[in-house]
């Protein structure tokens, strides 16, 4: 039997519709770039589709589908939106109401689901270039933090930038920064080194989402805008119904990481 | 008195709202990165931002305003969109109907602003780097030519994407490659190279846009997304009312061409 990593990105869509894979997807189909997940109603759709525009370093669309329609074309054209992810959440006025594994029940024919880069691109790219991540070794949840720089707002969507944190060396941040500009569709360069008060970050121990880490001697924090910030965002405003995917329950797509660098 | 190339972008869109400047743009505040117009009303503008989005190519999208507001504010907030271009067109059902310097009587509380990169931003780039761009030199409108790429289609909008062509030497393609690779939100790096067939066009001597140019001996042709795209798009599904720039008459901003590359 071959191991997740080393299972095509369709194989592995294939066996979370059985339901056979239920859980986190960090690791599987290693290469292929996996998604978050934001679905709302075409009346909410053209001011988050604008939010997205306005606010691309924390939300990087790879693909946005056509109202009703549950197969992301361009990034992978025979998945099923509904099925294909391990685990959802559903959200009504804004508040958290069930996690399920399977939203066909909930789809509706003005529904318009957006697909937004992940940060394990990314970190692919900085475990490649030997770099520490930091969550990764020690078997945690990124930590993030709400700052005080706000997003442009775009219709009934507006709030903060949540950011992720990872700690490393100056020198390391340097070759960071170099690696993560390829990657604009997921984030993109850090938007800040070293000075979290400046972003109105007072306490890295105590993040907002996720797990404080280890910040080594010499370490500086590195910050990247997060894709936290468009879900949080949205809940915010309180829509009718949105549906998104569990925390780490992400889509793979069939496209790969290296399809999303710019250079 | 200052020269129009030495001013700011401010100072030009004054002369411009006071119709002191009614010609092309080209070569004016320089530095300052001038974009492409287009109008739609709001019931088809999920549809044309949807496409922008699926097609960031050749429409690159630098600001989309809120529904009704004439104020660009990402790129110039204190801009009215309505009166600082020196030339819009005005299409009626698809057809060219009037050409006017201030659209005012037009705009409608429902009407969204799209602007898009221009390639006047990476020929910046290009010239100062030493590589030619023949239709400069010849005092020609750059040649266009309809291709047989497609474009991702979205709602309404459906059609072939629209290139622009420089000839250079091999080594200055690869020099302009790496360029116009650091402006993704101006068109960024070429889509093709040397090999027009492969794209549908048959006679470089015949663009179906702009006029044709000299191709030199050792030269080939290098091929760029271009923003007339959006526009022969849009103007092929028939909206109601449409405007946009004038050709050549552009929108300049207040963000400077080097804020728009990614490194």
């Amino acid at each position: 039997m071959i191991h997740a990593d080393q299972m095509s990105a369709s194989q592995i869509r294939e066996l979370i519709r059985k339901q056979e894979i239920t859980g986190p997807t960090a690791g599987m189909a290693n290469g292929f770039a996996q998604a978050n997940l934001v679905v709302l109603k075409k009346d909410c759709a053209f001011d988050f589709l604008l939010f997205c525009q306005r606010n691309p370093k924390p939300c990087p669309l790879l693909d946005v589908t056509d109202p009703g329609c549950f197969h992301p074309k361009k990034i992978a054209e025979k998945a099923d939106i509904r099925k294909d992810l391990p685990k959802y959440r559903i959200y009504k006025e804004g508040i958290f109401t069930e996690e399920t594994t399977d939203i066909t029940e909930y789809w509706e024919n003005d529904m318009v689901a957006f697909l937004l880069g992940c940060s394990f691109t990314f970190e692919t790219a900085l475990l490649a270039n030997g770099l520490p991540v930091r969550h990764i070794e020690e078997h945690k949840n990124v930590p993030m933090y709400k700052t005080n720089v706000s997003c442009e707002k775009a219709g009934i969507f507006d709030g903060p930038m949540v950011v992720s944190m990872r700690p490393m060396l100056p020198k390391e941040a340097i070759r960071a920064t170099q690696i993560t500009t390829r990657f604009p569709a997921v984030h993109g360069a850090p938007i800040q080194i070293g000075e979290p008060g400046q972003i109105g970050i007072t306490d890295l121990s105590e993040p907002d989402f996720g797990e404080a880490v280890t910040i080594r001697e010499g370490e500086v924090p590195v910050f990247w805008a997060c894709g936290v910030t468009p879900q949080a965002v949205a809940l915010q405003s309180k829509p009718p119904l949105m549906i998104t995917h569990a925390p780490g329950h992400m889509f793979i797509s069939d496209i790969r990481d290296e399809d999303l660098s710019v250079l």
